[in-house]
């Protein structure tokens, strides 16, 4: 097949990227494309700097003094109004804290004791396995059951029995997206609430949780929004509903009064609610200064650049024919996240001989090549050689 | 009153300190006398080098890398080996992840769900009001509930429909101790498990998980062990137990193969199933760096200078004799934490104008000035300054 693409066409994009220059505003690793910020995304410029203030300064000589001046008691606030404006979100309906297992467990243990007349969560089989645990184990206790059902049988599946709808926007393994809109829509139409795991979403595409009217919303944030590893998750819920809902895991920063060390828990009025324990201070500070990186960078040319690399790379794996090698993904960029994967009988042989050519990606077995496409620190040129290496090896095999 | 002591006979308890040299493994700030380890405790010397290389090598050079390869994946059960040995238990007991009351949740849920005939847990009204919260919410979903009640009155309360005993060892306000030996003993005779909260006792006295028979216990690292703000919490499930109770909040990082992605969860086997989602990584490194501040450190001699600098902080708070200023600790060294607590109507400003001097202790409202005495960087020195500044600001006011 005639090639669609040379290294001199590639330059050209980069050259019209609006969002080249926010490449600079990364520490990234010389000679290495690096295609797994789906998984670890990279460090930002100002972390290291920001976490020696923390660690030296703030800890070292304020000491706990840095708990009632500082930034540390609001943070999990504070960042979450700057994760708000990635996810189409307002100030004081995101909160940085725990983990996104956690935090899932949160809100459909929340949404469960909302709707007594309900006992089912509905999600499906290719969920991300962890959000399957967490809601399988808290709707157990809520005497309901998680209805796990294929992507296509989701429809059917919305009785007058669900209570919540729980999902995850860009699937793990393929990169598929679920139409925000269309099952928001169709959950709020059988009387459920909806909840959207956001893990492969904040930071890389609009998610448009008011314009969607989404209910209530997890992720991570150590993927495309570069918080670090370990970054606690966020979670989301629709300024209306947070004071009906109720933590099931209290703790004393959810309080109203988290100092006055009251003896009955009463919880605090707005999202503060969803808080349970100490914020991990100094994970949240190099999260604070990842987005930093996303200053004046509008989600949707994220998106518009991302999806480009993503044809760019689906467009050079299909012009180089390697048998054995096949596009896992959806072709049409509305249908994916921001990330290709590859198919191929020896996937791990593939991801290892690529990552050996300074080209990393990441494995999910049995047979999964993933490599994702965070465009505010990649280029088309970075994609195009990683394209070239991914084909090269699998030639070779 | 005679002053029985002076600064020459202070200085000789530091001379024949045995503990004196662990105090350069801190970074101090200077012209303050810090007794507000038990809030946040102090920076130790390798945690900044460690989290510079964590931050700028591990994350900013080798990226997702880091995972299969370094030191993160493992940081959960490793670190809580480090702390095993300081609350008296065995490797592979301990696991540092979450916050104290989400590690609370799933233990006080986990025994709860492994005595179905027994639906109570029994706290005591002075316990830390966060794990009253976290308990009152998990025994109300398991069809259980919380029974508080006065600490004298704890041993009537253990009928045979107790489940659970869940307990603080040191009191937060005033460092009063519960005798672990006798407690879990007739938590035990009664058929119940026994969990404590180790907050403030873990890197400042002796806890023998095994000598006594403990089940199970929580703790925050932030405080004796100068994990930093926000460190994560440690769980210890006593082993025979392990693989008798459940996580009920299950999350992919617990499961036997998490790499697996399997649709139902399969519990790993020991302390690993109590793991739920990605670790805290940086939080989890700092924490490391400062355990090392405790190598060749044994807890008794910990515990036996903190009980000296308490016994002299109470003595010369006696001897100034200041109208309206009272030890509200226990006087006998063997009921009291690693804490001087006193009293006074205008605590807040006792407080402040301590702080003001380069006194740094806390405040818990309405009346209680709080003393933190961390021996590993504390002197006999630092302590008598501090005891005759607190002396001076009460009697000014």
């Amino acid at each position: 097949m005639a090639d669609r693409w040379t290294l001199d066409r590639v330059r050209e994009l980069d050259e019209r990227d609006p969002l080249a220059e926010v490449r600079r505003r990364f520490e990234l690793p010389h000679g290495v494309c690096y295609l797994d910020g789906n998984s670890l995304g990279a460090l930002a410029s100002g972390v290291a700097q920001r976490m020696r203030a923390v660690v030296e300064d703030e800890w070292g000589v304020d000491l706990a003094r840095s708990w009632s001046h500082g930034t540390w008691m609001d943070a999990p606030v504070r960042v979450g109004d700057r994760i708000a404006r990635l996810i189409g979100a307002h100030d004081g309906e995101v909160l940085v804290a725990d983990t996104t297992s956690i935090a899932l467990a949160k809100l459909v243990g929340a949404a469960l004791a909302a709707r007594p007349g309900r006992r089912v969560v509905v999600s499906t089989t290719d969920n991300f396995p962890s959000d399957l645990y967490a809601a399988t184990a808290v709707a157990a206790r809520a005497g309901a059951v998680l209805r796990v059902v294929d992507r296509h049988e989701l429809a059917p599946a919305l009785g007058d029995d669900v209570a919540l709808v729980c999902l995850t926007h860009v699937d793990f393994r393929t990169g598929a997206l679920h139409s925000i809109p269309e099952v928001t829509r169709a959950a709020h139409e059988a009387g459920a609430l909806m909840l959207w795991d956001l893990c492969h979403s904040a930071g890389a595409l609009p998610v448009g949780c008011e314009e969607h009217g989404v209910d209530l919303a997890v992720g991570c944030t150590y993927k495309y929004l570069n918080g670090g590893p370990g970054a606690p998750s966020f979670l989301y819920v629709r300024r209306s509903l947070q004071d009906r809902l109720e933590n099931p895991l209290p703790g004393w920063l959810g309080h109203e009064a988290p100092f006055g060390f009251e003896p009955e828990y009463r919880p605090a009025t707005g999202i503060r609610r969803f808080l349970t324990s100490t914020p991990p201070v100094l994970q949240l500070a190099a999260l604070d200064a990842a987005l930093d990186a996303f200053e004046g960078v509008e989600i949707d040319d994220v998106r518009a650049k991302s999806s480009a690399l993503g044809q760019l790379f689906i467009e050079l794996v299909d012009d180089a024919g390697v048998p054995g090698l096949e596009v896992a993904s959806p072709r049409e960029a509305g249908a994916r996240g921001s990330q290709v994967s590859l198919r191929h009988a020896r996937a791990a042989d593939v991801v290892a001989g690529a990552a050996d050519r300074g080209v990393v990606g990441d494995l999910r077995p049995p047979d999964i090549c993933r490599f994702g496409l965070a465009a505010p620190y990649l280029s088309f040129e970075d994609v195009f050689r990683a394209a070239a290496t991914v084909v090269e090896v699998a030639q070779a095999l």
